[in-house]
């Protein structure tokens, strides 16, 4: 399937991995909305949350809540907006089940509704996700 | 404790109810953003993703993902955002975990970062939770 999660998934296309589980998958986004922003996928190709098992859903947002913690202590966040969209009504624009982590400052005027698509530097990413990875403990 | 998500669960101050489970509550959000917003809240009272356990989680997520399904379906909506908010600096306004579900249309230009907060009317609010409840399952 042409999905570019999936293919993240099977290590076709690099990403920036901050946890790797049997039934979940966390990468910083590409394009992050803020320092942080990172997408917590089912490995499971489901397109939205009409189609994910229960099962697979409570291991996302499992996955999310651990993240969550992990990126607001790394990070020292002041809040995290959570948020998933279904369909191109909502603008979803991966067709591949994601959550969004997105670490917010006090007055950080950061739109969820809309942000720049523009690449994060590679690099800053990387130092990010080994931050983050420092604060998940090894049983998650 | 002074919690107005504590005082809906208890009966205190009445909410136009979606979904009443063992762990988790579904209301019509007061002030929808969009045709059908609504909150699901866990019955125990944990302020954010930080606090809640994964057990209760799993219970919100699974009642989101049904009353997800339900309002599409009862609202032939086009898309659905989902958003749960953590911490005053993500614009959490009430401190009661809660996932907002949006309805989506294409071009509803629905802001999801900020909305306006006008009080829904109460009989379109029943009338609404009357259709999405036909499309819940009797076992949910």
């Amino acid at each position: 399937m042409d999905c570019i999660f999936c293919k993240i998934i099977d290590g076709e296309i690099p990403a920036v991995k901050v946890l790797d589980k049997d039934q979940v998958i966390a990468f910083m986004d590409i394009n992050p909305a803020s320092r942080g922003h990172m997408l917590i996928v089912p490995k499971k190709h489901v397109e939205n949350i009409f189609e994910i098992s229960e099962d697979d859903l409570s291991a996302v947002m499992n996955a999310v809540k651990r993240c969550a913690q992990a990126v607001r202590q790394a990070l020292k966040a002041e809040g995290i907006t959570v948020l998933q969209l279904n369909g191109k009504a909502s603008d979803q624009i991966i067709p591949h089940l994601h959550v969004h982590i997105m670490p917010r400052w006090q007055n950080d005027r950061l739109s969820v509704s809309q942000w720049e698509m523009k690449e994060g530097d590679r690099e800053e990413l990387q130092e990010i996700a080994r931050k983050v990875k420092e604060h998940i403990p090894s049983g998650v």
